[in-house]
């Protein structure tokens, strides 16, 4: 039998790189060198892709970029390490020294000593052409190749960013995550077409289900989170949720990310709309100073006039009027609508425009819907003669309605002659709770000015579209 | 047309809470009120779920608990206050002065003011009952209830923690977070029977997909990985995984989640097993230290013993053996297996534990595994006579496979029969890259010793369960 010490010996014969024989070059990322304050001539190196290639007659000018940062590194070399393999786009590793630049255009460079191509690039069969600012919609016909350009390397960074600032907000406001489930026996409350699923291939049995019951993708992760609202006062969730709707526009897609939340023991709607202002505000903040290049690059080519737009939302103090209200506004708009404004009705998107413009363009809380367009679960206002629902949405410049939520039905008899199980959580010591949802990929759209939803989601899905 | 100054107004009138006649108790949660450093008698408010009543001739203890930590608050209250509404489950709000408790039991109590019950629990009804210690199975029943016992409790905020360790752990080293799509028309490489999607109901076309191709959920996030590692070097995701399995077993369920990692440029299956080794200890430490009475709960009541072999774990340097090495140990191993290790054959979960023992029950790296049994994208390590490619796996006590990497086939002759778009990934600035998955519940299972996944997850599903 082979011992320990004999496993413990085979940790040094494992290793398929060579043992070093002179100390080796500190490897850096991009972002790290960039940033480095030693520019006495360490030794370095670096990998990454090449995004600019200029031969002069005894110097090459390489950018190369790893996705660490929006800027790419400029390397400098003597021109007797140019090669025809230097192409836009292939991978290459470089050892050198890092100096200060002599120019303005960045703080530090790198002289080559070595240049080795790891991956070639034929630039003329890769649809991402050099020097070239291709449209959106062009680049989204290439799921795998359209995160090398620096407008989707800015988005997908920030969009990571800004998941981290949302866990670290409710994280630090003493929230407990949960994964509520994808897959779920509940066909929710209608809130649009569900997708049904079935094992595929040999599991499929026409007469069986694999969950005994018919199963669906999640459309809310509300429900579970109100079960856990029963013994945790915050919790939050954000995952993805889908819709089997046949809906071409840009602000809707077959699967999304929602970020939800349900706090216990509200007592009112301004608890909610608190807790939404704080964190719509803080976690713009967080992206904005922790990826301030990559906020700008969208600003400055994608949505020109955003950066103002998006400080005005953070500056002024969201604004709330209530649904009466706000058919009264729109019953006193000179605008005319395609869909005519009258209580009772939903709003449309049109409507949702007109008043955050009416509004200044400042965030707006519309609260107090008519009980007969919301949810069952909502809570009754009791009040009369319009009887309404303790519902409430945000409506944001650019997106309209961001996010949803109100007070939970909370009594018994309110909801008796319902669904037995959500009844069932409201038998054994049941509280007020009250909570939302905001789309994320809609919040990447309000804060970047990014038009269309496709583009703030690495592999978007809607009708007729699942490339990968 | 109400202009914006109206709207400013009716902030105010929005709020449907009382203006404060005087200066209201501050609301604490019962960590912080645990946690509170002034004992002096300030006044405060706390809400939650009564845990305990104890009911003496002249003073009455309840126990009182939010979720946001394992320990209850004591209240103490004269007997004056009692009724018969204050039972075990019931939501209750109680004022009163936080002192310095004369108890060695806690520091600190609240001497209740005033008792208001929120919401009543019939304790008859109420599956869950005071003072039993129900196991596990009985609580699966009840996906609704279970997380209002102590030891859900704590599996859960672990579970929260965990996750925020692990994310942390990857933003800290540099990753860029990716949400990998949930619905793929890939259907990847027979990593397990898959489940197949369609919209149910009047948007259901039998003859018609609606995205134009079979559609179904994810089995890995790897190849969506893959195509990001083309742009930065360093991704991660953290997301559900299905498989339609028919399996029974304590390790699997339907819907689980997956940490997977893809890292560009990398050299050497060492590389890899770096990283692995840092992420497992550095966030088991951090899930230690930030809910350390949750993990005791765990390894007291549920898997004594646990503590220590977790401690064994994190300071011991992980081994590493070659599959060819493991299947000689496997076969001049005393034990009978019901399957007879050869090489050429995948190990199974029998060997695999054998494998953790025989190392001192120190997780265990098994690399370079025959070609013919690991997926065509791992890379060829060329060697002979046995045939074999640079995949890893980690094996841990307990649990068996935890993870599962290797280094990807970079090289576009080798791939060249293969996958279409896999190759395009290969053809514009290829590089070596290798990634790695790890079972979330499993890593859970691992560190708290929690022998049936179903208990580490919010809402299990597997065949023929799909509650809620």
């Amino acid at each position: 039998m082979l011992g320990v010490r004999c496993l413990l010996r085979s940790v040094r014969f494992c290793s398929s790189a060579p043992f070093p024989k002179h100390k080796p070059s500190a490897k850096l990322s991009v972002r790290d060198a960039l940033g480095a304050q030693n520019t006495s001539g360490e030794r370095i190196k670096v990998q990454g892709w090449i995004r600019s290639v200029r031969s002069q007659k005894e110097v090459l000018f390489l950018h190369v970029n790893d996705g660490s940062s929006l800027e790419s590194l400029q390397i400098v070399a003597d021109s007797s390490l140019d090669s025809r393999e230097l192409t836009f786009g292939s991978s290459v590793e470089i050892q050198g020294q890092l100096i200060k630049s002599p120019s303005k255009r960045q703080n530090v460079e790198l002289k080559a000593e070595k240049i080795k191509v790891i991956g070639n690039c034929d630039a003329k069969a890769f649809p991402i052409k050099y020097k070239e600012r291709h449209p959106l919609e062009y680049l989204r016909q290439y799921p795998h190749f359209r995160c090398r350009t620096n407008v989707l390397g800015s988005i997908l960074r920030i969009r990571s960013e800004a998941m981290a600032a949302i866990h670290s907000f409710f994280k630090d406001s003493g929230f407990v995550h949960i994964h509520t489930p994808i897959i779920t026996s509940n066909d929710a409350e209608g809130a649009g077409e569900l997708f049904q699923l079935e094992p595929s291939g040999k599991l499929k049995v026409p007469e069986k289900n694999f969950f005994n019951v018919p199963a669906f993708l999640t459309v809310s992760g509300q429900l579970h989170l109100e079960v856990m609202s029963g013994a945790f006062t915050q919790v939050f969730t954000f995952g993805p949720t889908f819709r089997a709707e046949n809906s071409q526009s840009r602000r809707h897609l077959a699967e999304f990310y929602m970020v939800e939340a349900e706090i216990s023991f509200v007592d009112s709607l301004q608890d909610l709309m608190q807790v939404i202002e704080e964190l719509f505000k803080a976690t713009a903040m967080m992206v904005l100073s922790n990826c301030p290049e990559d906020v700008e690059l969208c600003h400055k080519f994608i949505a020109p006039g955003q950066k103002d737009r998006l400080e005005h939302m953070l500056k002024n103090n969201f604004l709330i009027i209530s649904y009466t209200e706000a058919v009264e506004i729109l019953k006193q708009a000179s605008q005319n609508f395609t869909f005519t404004p009258e209580w009772g009705v939903d709003l449309q998107t049109e409507h949702e425009k007109y008043l955050v413009k009416h509004c200044g363009n400042i965030p707006v809380f519309v609260i107090n819907y008519p009980l007969a367009i919301k949810p069952f679960y909502m809570r009754d206002n009791e009040d009369g003669p319009q009887h309404t629902v303790a519902a409430v949405d945000l409506l944001v410049p650019g997106v309209g309605e961001l996010f949803g939520g109100g007070l939970r039905e909370e009594r018994y008899h309110f909801l008796e002659e319902r669904l037995a199980r959500y009844l069932d959580l409201r038998r054994f010591g049941s509280v007020p709770h009250g909570g939302f949802g905001m789309g994320f990929e809609r919040y990447l759209q309000c804060i970047l000015g990014v038009d269309n939803i496709k583009d703030v989601i690495p592999f978007p899905r809607f009708p007729h579209s699942c490339l990968l």
